[in-house]
């Protein structure tokens, strides 16, 4: 494939002219409709071997789209790693809203090809590292981001040429992106082109392909890149009217995998409601976990690690009150608790896990979910708001952002607060009475409460799909609220003692 | 004042079981108005005597209120500024929306009485921050954040004892918020609270008062607490109704000042529209002035430094061509392009330079606003999307926010690029025939047109108002846009060269 950069690709100027013209026309309509449909956005990698014009291919986005739903992502993502953050965090902070394009120069697969090109990882980190990418932008693709990977490609010669002129003349009037200049210097030439080789051949089933665009000729580049683009968006809006009908007629019918599971017992018969413990016990055991708890989180070793616990369970069934015994054990200084509702206007417009990665706490602090990502798959799942398709995918892509934060050194703990129906109830009955904890209870509250068995049978399969040993599940009877809550603190306590052990 | 902590303030569990019941309900009543109105927010700065209670403050805070509409702000100012941030950024980053509650433990005062305790800066200075810090509540106050001052108090011996409790106990089961630790450990106790009394003494004018909260008695501090919200939050909205009917009124009228003013003669008489430059030197004159910026963003000295760019100008004047050339000269990874368009609701829940702070830039990169914070005194004025006395405070609020980013090292450059009434009508034509330039005009492009004098009146008295040592304006003669390109870059040539010299 990569011997095409040895055919001639030019154009003449007049014909240049002649094409940009039309295109530009065509490309500004399409980024109109982008925008007016508000249902997709687009990511543009921007990749490719140095002097082949990457930032050239930025400047003409530019000059071609209206800029104002154009954005860059160009942070040089080393420098988060050096803060601490996962590498995938940087791209969920500036991923694009629906009705955006972002040109992303020197893409995930930047800092993938540089760590086989210094050769840090072998071959089978390096297909892990590609599986994991492409899995990535599947997810992408379902929350309606579509990806251009465009690969800029000279032949050896014409590259090497360029990066000597480079060398010798400086800044010659153009954006200098170099992607790969201090590997050419501590490594062979040969080599970083073979492994550019290697990942360009790699086609992984269902990964999205490269758009190799020949780069010699800067002229040639650019009407390919548009065109490039603006294929992609045709096809894009080709694609929606039927999709978005299939989806519609999708989410009304019954998910046949769930109705097979019908007959499952659920995981709730197996968590014994009737545990308790009496008063003076729970306030010596309270004492003791958050004085524990405070020990560990102030330890050397958390400073390098961070916290994040998401917290699940029926509808009353004390999870307020159990973060507030964690949140009385933490320096108000290196906490925040996310009360997790139905996602607002500017969450929507961007991939479900979105607003959870914005959330993820820094370096030695401790983030608290009062509901979770874990929304999707229970009451998005029952009360229908996203597709069987949707939700389905979710479990997956839950796991991966999880692996992602553990490989960090995030320490994770989940919990499902459950009770009984008939202490629901109680509770719910309290509630109404109490004028201070009127709040706490809504209609939503009671209808939830006539869905009960979807809400078991979604519970029972997201702990069967998600509690892995990197973010394993811990189920908490909550019918006595004191012994709920100490067996909360004796699990993050002995999570921590586990984690900071290593 | 302080020897009122030597009276006895104190209340017994029956009584504070029987006004905390009612307290709990009024709170929650106020908090769910506040939501409802969505108008106001709140602001709770909670400083004090260590071992007062703030942190036990906090958690009655989330006890008694909604916790789902409360947020706190308790990060280490101290790592913002490590990592090159002016200290008001932290502040405007955890903001709160309208219809939120935010506790922020340890606030700007904190930092200041710290200052001073340590011997860093002198009375003088220690003024000149109290006052900017009342200037900053006083914006806050007009923009709907109301501010509620606590100052939790203890008398010396009590401080002392439960210092001493603290340091041998070791953790005992509360949250410990320790503010003054670190210098009680290097200067003497009494100096600490002779400065600590004397910025409690200091009232300056129209400065909003500290509410003195004996906190010997943590029944009676929280009750204390918890009217003081709740008489805050009543008095907002008492004072609400009136106030924004008055606004309305006002924003109808003429604004007397403006009115005088009209005979001033326009700065855009002394502009001189008709410079040109030939195609060559534009040309070289352009490649030098890229170069220059180039090499000078690329300097060791730059590091330290950030660069801001402000357009306005006339619609049509060729702000974006002006930007795109910069971009140029510009290493992708380390500047961005904001375009400014009116506030998203988001946006509007925040006070009006919110979106700004959000978006200035790193240490050693650039942010470039294509429009900006002068939104307020240009289309806003001309508008009447504000009312009179919100442009006219933003004057003095803009100027503050510019001298914060100067005095941090940030470098400031905000461009006017003026054409002629006869130069725009040609260059909307143009638009009008031209197929990829003609999402570049609209409508309102031609409503504006015919507001020209009042645009005109606006900018004179913008450039009157706002042009500073520190933040000067420069106007541009943008009848010929590559005479303008050229005197945008060496602009910016001058001010780094000039900024980078020190």
């Amino acid at each position: 494939m990569f011997d095409s950069t040895k055919l001639e690709h030019t154009l003449d100027k007049e014909e240049f002219k002649r094409i940009e013209a039309q295109l530009r026309n065509d490309l500004l309509d399409a980024q109109r409709e982008l925008r007016d449909r508000g249902t997709h956005a687009i990511m543009i990698l921007i990749n490719g071997v140095d002097g082949a014009g990457k930032g050239e291919v930025l400047n003409r986005l530019y000059e071609w789209l209206d800029p104002r739903f154009l954005e860059t992502n160009a942070v040089d993502i080393r420098k988060d790693i050096d803060n601490g953050w996962p590498a995938a965090w940087h791209y969920w902070r500036k991923m694009p809203a629906k009705g955006y394009i972002t040109a992303v120069l020197g893409s995930w697969y930047h800092l993938i090809l540089r760590e086989r090109a210094l050769g840090h990882i072998d071959r089978e980190e390096f297909l892990r590292l590609l599986t994991i990418s492409s899995d990535y932008e599947t997810m992408l693709d379902h929350e309606g981001v579509k990806v251009l990977k465009l690969w800029l490609n000279l032949n050896v010669d014409e590259a090497e040429r360029r990066y000597r002129k480079v060398k010798k003349k400086g800044f010659f009037g153009r954006p200098l992106v170099e992607e790969w200049s201090d590997i050419a210097a501590t490594s062979s030439k040969h080599k970083l082109l073979s492994i550019i080789q290697e990942v360009s051949q790699l086609v992984l089933p269902n990964a999205i392909p490269w758009t190799i665009i020949p780069a010699a000729d800067g002229r040639y580049r650019d009407i390919a890149m548009g065109q490039a683009l603006l294929k992609l968006l045709r096809e894009t809006f080709d694609a929606a009217q039927p999709a978005e009908k299939r989806k519609s007629t999708k989410a009304a019918q019954k998910h046949p995998e769930a109705s097979e599971q019908l007959s499952r017992p659920s995981i709730v018969s197996t968590i014994d409601l009737s545990k308790t413990i009496d008063r003076e016990s729970y306030q010596r055991e309270l004492k003791d976990a958050q004085h524990r708890i405070f020990e560990l989180t102030s330890s050397k070793a958390f400073r390098r690690r961070g916290l994040v616990i998401a917290f699940e369970g029926n509808d009353a069934a004390g999870k307020g009150g159990a973060i507030r015994r964690i949140r009385q054990a933490l320096d108000p200084r290196d906490f925040s608790v996310y009360a997790v509702a139905a996602p607002s206007e500017e969450e929507r417009a961007y991939p479900y896990l979105w607003r959870f990665w914005r959330d993820i706490p820094e370096r030695g602090t401790t983030a608290i979910f009062d509901r979770s990502w874990y929304g999707r798959v229970l009451v998005e799942r029952v009360e229908g708001y996203c597709s069987v398709s949707d939700w389905t995918r979710a479990y997956a892509e839950i796991n991966a952002f999880e692996r992602q934060l553990s490989i960090n050194g995030y320490i994770i703990i989940k919990f499902w607060l459950a009770i009984s129906p008939e202490e629901q109830l109680r509770r719910f009955e309290e509630r109404k009475e109490t004028p201070y904890k009127q709040f706490k209870i809504t209609d939503e509250d009671w209808r939830n409460r006539e869905k009960w068995p979807q809400y078991e049978e979604a519970l029972t399969e997201m702990v069967d799909r998600t509690s892995t040993a990197l973010a394993p599940w811990t189920l908490v009877p909550a019918n006595d609220k004191r012994y709920s809550r100490v067996q909360v603190l004796k699990t993050v306590v002995k999570s921590l003692e586990t984690a900071l052990k290593d």
